[in-house]
């Protein structure tokens, strides 16, 4: 088990709403009994609202190289709190800034698991009712090989059960139909290697149409596919939502039948809102890192930093190294 | 031009609701002046409704193996709809059947526009105003080269000017940031194509979050992150459409807000919706190929009927030649 009481590094300034929202979501996890340390600038951050602030002097910006950005910028909040990790002085790590860049301080300063080829991003995948399932990679490798995909496959199945805890281990793979013969060179093949895994629950290929509410609780593609895929459902959602609300406001009538409505759609929104979920995982490194969605506010960073602290106190890490050397 | 009396072949036996509602809508775009002539075996088609039809003997079934099927399968509805198209007897082919099928039957049947490494399924995008914007590939190549981005990006210029009207040809490139530097080897070598190409308006990339309303005329991709991009905004709005019924249905006063919002929520549902806009176009064939969803009705397939027609009378096959001869 990890040790509750270190707390979690949350970079202040990173995200398109930094610090304010950052610092008071990190505000609000600590009123909720979560230990937690700001790093950024203190010029930058400006009040700390009480919450210890590791100084530093460089800030990696959201559009920056990512890997250049992490070699030069030492002193930046990211590389910073990627060492708190390292160096056992912070249990996990939390930004809404770079994901690039993110990802890189946290690979290059605490490592890889041992077996890792490459860290994968994970992200929840919304269902009307239970836990989310997740999907996995959604944008850290824009190229995999077949070998790499069966690993996010374990590490999926070991985070969904520490995170969620949905045990059975189903997984899927996204291709361009259900028949193994679909696909890319690379579907294919992942296909066949996914069938042999017998730790795995291998349910077979399924389409983009099933993403949400979807019938499995891991979800295994490409960086490239994932990260295109997800930002598709998102863009289609937010278009209703837009839409709706447009229609909503149409007149007086209209806003009646709002009213009347939005008991009923609030928590469907939320349960949809990726806010609430807490935000994606890295895994594959040696630390636990939660990459928040670039907008978020401080429900989001609350949600982020609970969900961080409880698996770096279930020891996440563990449990993904254990799940790779099965 | 193409000539206008030709009648367009309909493949009467594919498609999840064949043939009642193939015949069905054939009957409907022949009343509405449209010549068409049903393709299918005689004994499966039933009443052709007073449409002529093409009797054959064979049908390929919406899962089978394209490639296999087409070759051995020489007198089913779809090779001899495409055979109708190669000698002069139709001017254009619509099916709602399997898709792999169609395609391998328009390309071994009327083969390629010169020049064409590979044909591409040219998908509409909706808009809440002006025509749809177009994507392509959305699922005829699993594997493409950026030389093959590049043609499609030309045909689907071509094919949106031809279809929608729109002149301009502004064309992105679907990846995972704007940046030129992200995405995947294909993405980023492509990017560099398309900026050398001084006949496109080459804007750069955009992300899947872009799809509907899409600031574009022309979003180019590969065939199998096409397909899982439209697959999950058809999953996301169908999700929300559903989600949306069922709180309507919840009791009678979320019953009587319904019957104020359907006047203003159904203009937009049918924006959205594939059945309005009339199918997918296969470009790169030497003839008018539409595949309509697998699920189309008598109104997709209506609407599909005259979307070949025009365009064949308008001679697509000529326009595409010209814009990758150019």
């Amino acid at each position: 088990m990890g040790d509750p009481s270190l707390p979690v590094a949350v970079d202040a300034v990173g995200g398109d709403r930094a610090p304010e929202e950052i610092v008071q979501g990190a505000r609000r996890a600590a009123d909720a009994g979560v230990p937690v340390v700001l790093v950024g600038p203190p010029g930058l951050v400006g009040d700390p609202k009480g919450l210890e602030l590791v100084p530093c002097t460089e800030v990696i910006a959201m559009d920056e190289d990512p890997g250049p950005a992490v070699r030069k910028k030492k002193d930046s909040s990211l590389v910073r709190a990627a060492e708190l990790v390292r160096d056992g002085a912070a249990s996990a790590m939390v930004s809404a800034g770079n994901t690039g860049a993110t990802m890189a301080s946290a690979l290059l300063r605490t490592g890889r698991i041992k077996g890792v080829v490459r860290p994968a991003i994970a992200t929840p995948l919304p269902r009307l009712e239970g836990p989310p399932a997740v999907l996995l990679d959604s944008g850290a490798n824009a190229e995999c090989t077949p070998a790499m995909l069966v690993q996010f496959a374990r590490m999926g199945a070991a985070y969904a059960e520490a995170r969620f805890g949905v045990t059975g281990h189903s997984v899927a793979l996204l291709s361009i139909g259900e028949e193994p013969s679909k696909g890319s060179a690379l579907v294919k093949e992942t296909h066949q290697l996914l069938s042999d895994a017998h730790d795995l629950s291998f349910r077979g290929n399924i389409e983009g149409r099933e993403l949400l509410d979807c019938p499995v609780d891991v979800v295994v593609t490409d960086g490239f596919t994932g990260n295109v895929a997800l930002k598709s459902v998102e863009g289609a959602l937010r278009f209703v939502m837009r839409t709706l609300l447009d229609v909503l406001a149409t007149d007086d009538e209209t806003r009646r039948a709002a009213d009347i409505l939005m008991p009923h759609l609030l928590p469907v929104a939320e349960r949809l809102d990726p806010e609430t979920v807490g935000g994606a995982m890295l895994l594959g490194t040696r630390g636990v890192c939660v990459i928040s969605h670039g907008s978020s506010s401080a429900v989001a960073i609350d949600n982020a930093v609970r969900v961080a602290h409880d698996l770096a106190a279930r020891d996440l890490v563990a449990d993904l190294a254990a799940a790779l050397a099965s």
